[in-house]
């Protein structure tokens, strides 16, 4: 399978979109239209939500296919409603696919190696489903990403290395000073940035990405510096508080290197309106439009 | 509910035991008997393979459950065959608590605080399942750690969250050297035993406990410094090269603060054997009594 980075690379430029939609879904603001298909039904209350979450799921990606290169559907959202929530999961991952979306899998994994090869062939390789790229944790180190860097090497796959996340306590350590004055996240990117480099494609930019929040424009305009061939999955645009102009310096200066989420923003646009849907597509393609006018290059 | 140190300590004096035993369930391990029993069946190979890991996990529960005091599922090894393997793993959690065995779910799930909440509800609150403790990541931050901490203290829940890690690639990010001289393992120690203090229980041990491998004992005498009042989840006993010797100094002066996990040198202890069960529950029994050796108090 072609690399990773070369398959998103063509995406974003067939779309000429960097959207990456967030599909975290709350069952309390799924329109009832969707709810009410189930619940007149005597399922197991989990049961119900699984097929809750994965129709509307599947509307989203209806609605964003045309605007957004990918999905970042959030594990946390499906696991909560237990075995159901993951078949659900499973489902509209291959919907997202079929549609023509990579599929980037949020589930910030990480453990030794033995079991991180487990967790390899639960996203990466299972029968049920294979999604493009996943989000991982690097507090374990180099060593525990290599069972997922194997299947990028052998198999076209993506992954997205947390670095510099979104949230106000990504100080506590990933600001921790070294001794060599740099902060924790630029030893993370730099030796990130280096495995990296076996897997760089056809366009220059490399399988293995970082994951650097969008609320930490200077810190990304440092880990840029470091990380001159890696493409962001920069979360936290929109309901989280960061807006476009804040983005520029995340683009490397081929205006290329970034994928943008949004969550809540999308996919909720339309949660009170009948035309939710409508709101939803609408939605993604001003965000589309919004870093369209703030990168570098078209 | 009791506090999660107290009912840990609790088990530890009763069972005279410190022995946690890993789930890591591996399908060409497992004794062909159960896998026969499925085999015959034109099952999805997912649904076959969860039904396998199931029994065998229920037979390792049964053989344990006297000399164990806790079990650690690792999620990693369910998932691997999709919503199958994750509705076996949660009727072994179910299982295991059946039998009197507290349950360790081995998750290192990390994420934002809205999104950690939907993890918290997956493991802790879930219609199917309530595991005693999770494993938790701290590189996102004291923040993504507040909803886990919140069920800890509303609902007698435990965490263990990561400190050093057994893999040789703990050096890469945990050893990383600080402008005080200090490791960035002991400033997460010194943090998540903060953290901690709110959560002593009677015994004078905190629900909020810290993973500490078995494969650096120097490591662990420092963070016993730091953490007095925080019991250690050790793994790396048995098959990644730990023994009991090696351990002294993870415990406290009280010879307590401490459960030490052994995965396949335990439930792959008969493999190759007829009497695989009777294998498996006297691996146990010898690391109980092994440990119980070299601990200060009995």
């Amino acid at each position: 399978m072609m690399n990773f980075a070369d398959r998103l690379i063509d995406a974003i430029r067939k779309k000429k979109s960097c959207v990456c939609v967030g599909l975290d879904p709350r069952l309390d603001l799924i329109p009832q239209e969707i709810v009410h298909q189930y619940d007149i039904f005597d399922y197991d209350i989990n049961i119900q939500a699984g097929y809750v979450i994965r129709d509307f799921c599947n509307a989203v990606i209806d609605a964003v296919a045309d605007d957004a290169v990918a999905v970042k559907p959030q594990s946390a959202f499906f696991e909560q409603y237990g075995w159901p929530g993951v078949q659900a999961l499973e489902q509209i991952v291959n919907y997202a696919q079929q549609k023509g979306l990579l599929v980037i899998l949020d589930v910030k994994r990480s453990d030794i190696a033995s079991t991180a090869e487990a967790y390899a062939k639960a996203f990466f390789k299972g029968r049920d489903i294979s999604a493009d790229a996943i989000t991982v944790n690097p507090y374990l180190g180099m060593d525990s990403l290599e069972p997922f860097i194997k299947l990028c090497t052998d198999e076209g796959k993506g992954l997205f290395v947390l670095v510099k996340t979104s949230n106000p306590g990504s100080k506590d350590f990933q600001d921790a000073l070294l001794q060599d004055n740099r902060k924790l996240y630029e030893l993370v990117a730099e030796k990130v940035g280096q495995a990296g480099q076996k897997l760089v494609g056809k366009e220059g930019y490399s399988s293995i990405g970082a994951v650097v929040g969008a609320t930490f424009p200077q810190e990304a305009e440092t880990i840029r510096k470091l990380m001159p061939k890696t493409i962001f999955l920069v979360p936290g645009y929109g309901a989280q508080g960061a807006k476009a102009e804040d983005l520029k310096d995340y683009f490397n200066t081929d205006g290329l290197g970034v994928i943008i989420n949004a969550s809540r923003s999308i996919i909720f646009a339309g949660a009170k309106s009948t035309n939710w849907q409508g709101e939803i597509k609408k939605a993604a393609k001003e965000m589309k439009e919004e870093i369209g006018r703030v990168t570098r290059k078209a």
